[in-house]
């Protein structure tokens, strides 16, 4: 591997980094060369050029959905619907018949009229003040090149087919770019453009490839074959690395692959502290497919099954008896291990294509998750019937999202009675003494935990939610983001306020958002007396690995010091300085 | 009066009210008729078509410009905003030349040319995901129709004209027609569209008419002539009522002539309860005509000066002498009375013409307030300098908005030093014991309030966004606002918690959200112990009035049993029940 000499200093450029980890490598520019002639044509050649389009656009429906077949094993049903997207532009009656227009009406070549259609319909999503709707202009583009590049007669540049390992550079990734992606051979990629709500970082999170994106312009600075580090944990990216940066990076890499080879062991180990305090470790998982890779990770359970998923997957509300079997499904991937099953969380930044809900100013406080269910008794009502006929099954247990009051948790739990007596009548079985819950994710629910905590057989807290309502904060929002920290004393004094009312009732607590999933949290979670911490199947191991090193006592003194400070800065330097004491990280 | 006879049963339209009382009287169906050939043209004609529209433009302009002097005297500077964006769009080169090119190229009449564009730019914003932007298509289409009328050779009808009682049934009301409303004749308006916060509604609560808007397509069962009962408090509408709902609501209508002329008593009198204890009554004001209205309704001094609005009312960032005579004439015009002076709150739902801020998915929780201008320290320090100044000339005290951490507060407060040194050292003049408070609205600050006591001099709870963000409500947003209550018993716990830590640290604690000029929440605030009460002016005669009847020992006993309670519904009955038993109301 090559370094900068003295003539080429090593550049950094910083970005958003989506997917942790670091890497070395060489770099490979990747981007599609717009060589196709973008002329006129004589009268004599509409009916040619409108032929080459129909091929091109017939050519492109086989093309995506080959992709789409690769996509759902490589990703599953759910980020494969992207790729759904780009189907239905190629069939909208604005697309390519507004190019077949274009050429009839204008003499424009087909590649002419795709172009300007493409460019057209991508701009009236790029203005859109909805950052969603923004991000969609990617899925045009990129049918849009798609289509270009058939019409060139030739096909979009194939990652699938390189084979020696490189670092991707490009302005953007596509959906498809992200889906072609062979792990094997890359490393990591680096984007000029992109949010943390694009593709690019939702894909490689999923993936688990080290990502840089959004570095802006600077990326020109990087030339195909130069030796790049992808610092996605950091969010870096270092051109033509000096040899010292590039020792401390090879160093810094052994130390991730040794921990790593630690961390393996704990899989299959309960997350237990050196004096024996043990808390349950679950999973928040959407799919079948989730389920067999928490169980491989060390989930005991399932604290958070997100069913929104098998909802945005369909094309239409699906019914009882699909639910039930996905639910059935699940439970069965488990294991007999309890599986907590939310309730429809749609709405806030989690649409349905067959779900017409007006645009919201501020969808976050707006109609989403139990509210919209409350209002929707008779689609709720289904989902209810299927979790509990899915309850004869395995140790499930229902769990409400976004209560905010008590009118609304009565509401959803007599729900859950009046479904018992009808199915009840209709002689289906189901487990009579089904546990149900709800979510503290709202700033009231956590206030009023005393209140709820008589009513509720179980709470779990999610901090996602919780810290962006109480410290009114939209964690998506970049302008903001550096105010969200679930460090900050009022989640904490939350958090313990919670715990205190479930357990003067006799209830049990999880929680199920970021921060049971944060290593560093840990000490602060066991002292403050979680019962359950469900996380991402990828932070099991971690965790339990960072429980196993803490004491319980010593933690609990810990969080009596966190709580004398006043900022989320103060006590994430104080748990930091403590888990160095203690010799671990 | 006509009362419907056996024929013709009552009929009840329910929609939003938007502005208080109850007013009978007779429909007047009012519309603009789009009586204009929209034709095409000979090319021989062309010129003589753009000489129409050129013309027409000239003299809308003329309409519009009057149209904003009479504003400006009738509702102020900053409503009479809106009349300028009608002038903007008449300026904007895709206006009036879109229209002057469809002439020339299409051969369309000038009324068709200026139709076709108008429906055009309107449609763009109507489908606009933002409310905020789906309104000012309401602008577009104003003065649309203002151009149609010149156009056709006249004027617009002309409100103002009118010489009899009326009440106004429209499908929905421009800016400029609810500028021409004249308050004598027109007693009250009921509309078929419109939303919380459209124009229709900020204007009838300016002006003070009793409105009923969005009341949908029923409307249309509304004649001309027909008796009309308009609700504003209820936000219902009865279209010819039978002889009995006729004199009920003749009664409700003295029991409102009785109680004004009670209450006009208590505009000079301090609001002490029976048991004599005093609470400090303050005004929320934006401007000195405001400042002047608040002084006649007994206001003890300002709780809020809003400073956004002068913000909104420049084109530009106004500077130091600008705003240090705005901030200047407000505190003479208070009269030596306590001014607590709020740093600009802009973002969210207040927009700034001259600042750039790009869409935001949700922008209550997104670059707003504190967060806007602490990442603006330049402007934010002419802001500062300027209400330092204006200390040297009354009362002043400082306020931030949105303080969600102490890290928040203490850089905010440090710059309020670095300007005084700046100040001393330039030898103007200040208060150098200038108070620095701070507003109680996001969570976190109620939660962390006993380490924020430590540092601030003052707090001020704002329970609009209080509310908002502690239930995740957009209290905008009509699919969830059932959901918003200030007798929700977390708010209360919140307010309780804010009171004792303030006090604890002898630091004063006020209240300038909607919650403080509710005269049924009179009683629990006082019994939580709240020093001042800030308001809208029109509210100050009211809580006054509920005051006085008040007994502060019973207060607290009313507020002991409310904390057992755990909904606000179950709240809110028994401090009506409480209210009932003590004659009040």
């Amino acid at each position: 591997m090559m370094a900068g000499g003295k003539n080429s200093p090593e550049i950094r450029l910083s970005g958003i980094g989506v997917s942790e980890g670091i890497r070395i490598g060489k770099a490979l520019l990747y981007g599609r060369q717009a060589a196709l002639p973008l002329n006129d044509i004589a009268a004599s050649e509409v009916e040619q050029e409108v032929a080459k389009l129909t091929a091109a656009r017939e050519r492109c429906l086989q093309e995506v959905s080959q992709l789409y077949q690769q996509a759902r094993q490589l990703v599953g049903d759910q980020q494969a619907g992207v790729i759904q997207a780009q189907e239905s532009f190629l069939n909208d009656p604005g697309f390519c018949p507004a190019m077949e227009k274009l050429i009839r009406t204008k003499l424009f070549s087909a590649a002419k009229a795709a172009d300007q259609v493409i460019n057209g319909t991508a701009a009236i999503f790029e203005n859109m003040p909805n950052e969603y709707m923004r991000e969609r202009a990617a899925d045009i583009k990129d049918i849009g090149c798609r289509l270009l590049a058939v019409l060139a007669g030739g096909k979009a540049t194939c990652l699938s087919e390189l084979r020696e390992k490189v670092i991707l550079i490009a302005a953007d990734l596509a959906p498809s770019d992200t889906l072609q992606l062979n792990k094997q051979y890359i490393q990591a990629f680096v984007t000029q453009k992109g949010g943390k709500t694009s593709h690019t970082a939702i894909f490689s999170k999923t993936i688990g490839i080290p990502a840089v994106i959004g570095v802006g312009d600077a990326i020109a600075a990087i030339a195909d074959g130069d030796t790049v580090i992808v610092d996605g944990t950091a969010g870096l990216c270092i051109v033509q690395p000096s040899p010292d940066t590039l020792r401390s990076y090879q160093a810094a890499i052994s130390r991730e692959n040794e921990g790593n080879s630690v961390l393996q062991n704990f899989a299959g180990q309960p997350a237990v502290t050196v004096d024996g305090y043990r808390v349950e470790i679950g999973a928040n998982i959407g799919t079948k497919a989730d389920a067999q890779y928490a169980l491989e990770q060390g989930a005991e359970g399932v604290g958070l099954l997100r069913t929104e998923l098998i909802y945005m997957a369909a094309d239409r509300w699906p019914d009882e008896e699909e639910q039930l079997a996905i639910y059935r499904d699940i439970i069965q991937a488990m294991d007999n291990k309890p599986v907590i099953i939310r309730t429809l969380d749609i709405g806030g930044d989690k649409a349905l294509p067959y779900l017409q809900i007006p645009p919201e100013a501020n969808p976050f406080l707006g109609y989403r998750a139990i509210r919209l269910c409350l209002d929707r008794q008779a689609l709720f009502g289904v989902q209810l019937r299927a979790i509990l006929r899915a309850s004869a099954f395995g140790a499930v247990q229902i769990m409400f999202p976004m209560i905010s009051c008590l009118d609304e948790w009565r509401q959803a739990r007599s729900l859950v009675e009046e479904m018992k007596d009808q199915l009840r009548a209709e002689g289906q079985s189901f487990a009579e003494d089904i546990q149900v819950g709800m979510m503290i994710e709202v700033p009231s629910a956590a206030i009023l935990a005393r209140q709820f905590a008589q009513e509720v057989d179980f709470f779990s807290i999610g901090t996602n939610d919780l810290v962006q309502y109480t410290l009114a904060v939209d964690r998506m929002n970049e302008k903001v983001d550096y105010l969200y920290d679930h460090f900050h004393p009022a989640i904490l004094a939350l958090i313990g306020q919670v715990v205190q009312a479930a357990h003067a009732e006799g209830k049990s607590v999880g929680m199920c958002g970021g921060m049971a999933g944060d290593p560093q949290a840990a000490p602060l979670l066991l002292a403050l007396g979680l019962d359950e911490l469900s996380m991402s199947a990828t932070a099991i191991r971690k965790v339990k690995f960072a429980i196993s090193r803490l004491e319980l006592e010593s933690c609990r003194n810990l969080l009596a010091d966190v709580l004398q400070l006043s900022t989320a800065g103060e006590i994430r330097m104080k748990v930091e300085q403590y888990l160095t004491r203690k010799d671990i990280r």
